[in-house]
């Protein structure tokens, strides 16, 4: 990459951590899109859609920062040290992420390396996938007729080794569970979740690529879920819903989006061993 | 409430159920400020901001359904009325909520009413406290070196009964623990969790109108945590974070807002007997 030489001198710029939300442009903060037409450069991930950066003016700089599941683009380091050195040459830039900074995207590891460079920044938070799923869907994630609360975890193996999830204190009907990047591990955190106690009829949902053209989702009791989602060939992100609230779905579907609905699968057709793991 | 009688027989308005976030007009997403802009009526809780209010057009009708803890305004059936009949007008309805409508906003239960009733309806997403507040402070609410995901319960009661938490489920040292509407009951919640085993050492912060101008913050060990707030006399919203990505706030306080540290206050100092409790 070549940038200007006549910025080296000047005082470092400011780094921004903005969430870029779910992909909807019309979800992007009113301040994170007043930032997006004012940086010098944007550095984007994978996640952020077309919508979102046709928006950056067509001066701007962008830079690809992508990481892709266990097949990164830039490694974690790269990116941060890059926020570094463009900061340092004066630059204003936008670090666009995808949902929010600080849930599952590794904002915080980016702030600490700003901090110990001395570099000033910011941080805007973002829209993230279960509210926009939620909302979406029509999908009341912390319903008080059914769940006292809500958590998220992540489904993604930390450099592709097991999944180090709590299951006994996550199979807990009291608590909507959202599970962010769950595809690929789909088989074993509903099995596993089962295993612990989970009832196998809990209603649960997949949605792939939400607040996009092209969201798909569908649901069907817990132990269903894998199979279903292999069958209609969903494809990554996937947010993963488990939980009571679930079921509202059937009625609040205010968007009339198309759920395919594995619910007349009976469970006892379903072998759990035979649940999809990849 | 006079409204035009010229409405009467258009086909029913939309209602617009719309987060507006924590209350930084920043923090609106583009869509709602566009409904905000294009609305023919907005009812709004207490928790808007009077900065987001000055975002309404001056010919829009805007209506109070605040409900303040313990001492409601409407009742929830009153507001999922005016709705409904709002709709029947052929008004094009803003119902703006604090937050986000399905993270503790009772969206959920108005949606209902409203598909009871046969209204259109949208639902929009909005940047929920625990986001805002941790991009607020620089807290990482799912740093992964630290914890695997992040819980959001409520620490309001339902019509003043008692706390209805898994105490023994809560209590767990690598989920961060965000409780929404905690001050009320901050002792007991402590004092709880404690007791059922989560660590009395472990880093704490609690958060008063997040993002306001007069957003103000203290951070504890959790057993001095009731303390802390109730000798700062911060006053609700509160918003209270658990868990050791709170230490966090340490280094990544960008804003550099005065944060209360009562980490010098010795644990053993602090009997849990005496906490705090109103």
């Amino acid at each position: 990459m070549t940038f200007p030489e006549n910025t080296v001198n000047r005082a470092p710029g400011t780094v921004h951590l903005v969430g870029a939300g779910p992909g909807d442009p019309g979800l992007l903060t009113v301040r994170a899109l007043h930032l997006l037409q004012r940086a010098d450069v944007v550095v984007y991930d994978r996640l952020i859609s077309r919508e979102i950066m046709d928006l950056v003016p067509a001066g701007t700089r962008t830079i690809f920062a992508g990481k892709r599941s266990g097949h990164h683009h830039m490694e974690q380091e790269e990116i941060s040290a890059l926020l570094v050195d463009l900061a340092r040459r004066g630059f204003e830039v936008v670090r666009l992420k995808g949902g929010d900074p600080f849930l599952f995207a590794r904002g915080g590891e980016e702030a600490s390396e700003l901090v110990i460079n001395n570099i000033p920044f910011t941080v805007v938070p973002g829209i993230t996938a279960a509210s926009a799923v939620g909302a979406t869907l029509g999908l009341p994630l912390t319903h008080r007729d059914f769940v006292s609360g809500v958590r998220f975890v992540t489904g993604h193996c930390r450099q592709n080794g097991e999944l180090r999830l709590d299951w006994a204190a996550l199979a807990d009907a009291e608590t909507t569970l959202v599970v962010y990047m769950g595809l690929a591990n789909i088989g074993e955190i509903c099995r596993e979740l089962i295993a612990a106690g989970m009832p196998a009829d809990i209603p649960a949902c997949a949605v792939s690529n939400g607040t996009l053209t092209d969201q798909r989702q569908c649901k069907a009791p817990l132990a269903a879920l894998p199979k279903l989602v292999e069958d209609l060939g969903l494809t990554a992100p996937v947010l993963i819903v488990i939980g009571r609230v679930t079921e509202m779905i059937n009625t609040l579907n205010w968007n009339k989006l198309p759920i395919e609905d594995g619910a007349k699968t009976p469970i006892e057709a379903v072998s759990c061993d035979g649940l999809a793991t990849g």
